[in-house]
């Protein structure tokens, strides 16, 4: 049979860009991206979806306009619908994202850091 | 500031009971659920939703009608809607659910097996 097993760690070797999540599976309408982060995001939010953030390896901090949530390995978090945030890494972070089909990383804000939002790897 | 991150360990903790999977968190109208499971489930399938398997520790074993996968720790899955599943584990091993709130775990076959599925850790 052909099997669909992903494996997080395999994922990660096929990338190696900053910032661009790519899409390893589907459930219903919804996208599981696994994405590298170092440095600053930017600030911005999405109007229409909660959005969860798992941390597969590193350090993730989540600048909340109320303060901000450090992440480590084996912890996840949901920023909700229309929340402000800004992801940010030390030291370079692998993350899982969990959000809608088309959902777009720089939310509302746009900008130079938007990412295609229809690569599957 | 109140944080809400979840840490699977600490979740795993909390409860010990197996094949009866606990809500940690909801991201729109989802529910991610930690399941302890050992032994075998019961054929069932799902008719209005794909499902995701995510192994936190352990190996887990679904059996489809076409054969089997096998996944260990930092692997997923995605059962599609309508397609018969049985989860098993020779060793305890525990997984992380990801569905549709109100999702039943034994799907459309019920029997002994039905969990609560409302309950929060």
């Amino acid at each position: 049979m052909k099997t669909k097993i992903i494996n997080f760690a395999n994922k990660f070797t096929k990338f190696a860009d900053l910032w661009s999540p790519k899409i390893i599976a589907q459930m219903n309408d919804y996208h599981f991206k696994l994405a590298k982060i170092k440095g600053e995001f930017i600030w911005h939010s999405h109007e229409d979806t909660d959005e969860v953030f798992i941390v597969i390896n590193g350090s993730l901090t989540i600048h909340l306009r109320e303060g901000e949530v450090i992440l480590k390995e084996g912890e996840m978090y949901v920023v909700p619908m229309g929340v402000e945030h800004k992801p940010s890494a030390e030291q370079e972070c692998q993350i899982m994202l969990i959000e809608p089909a088309g959902t777009i990383n720089t939310g509302e804000a746009g900008g130079d850091m938007t990412a295609e939002y229809e690569v599957w790897i």
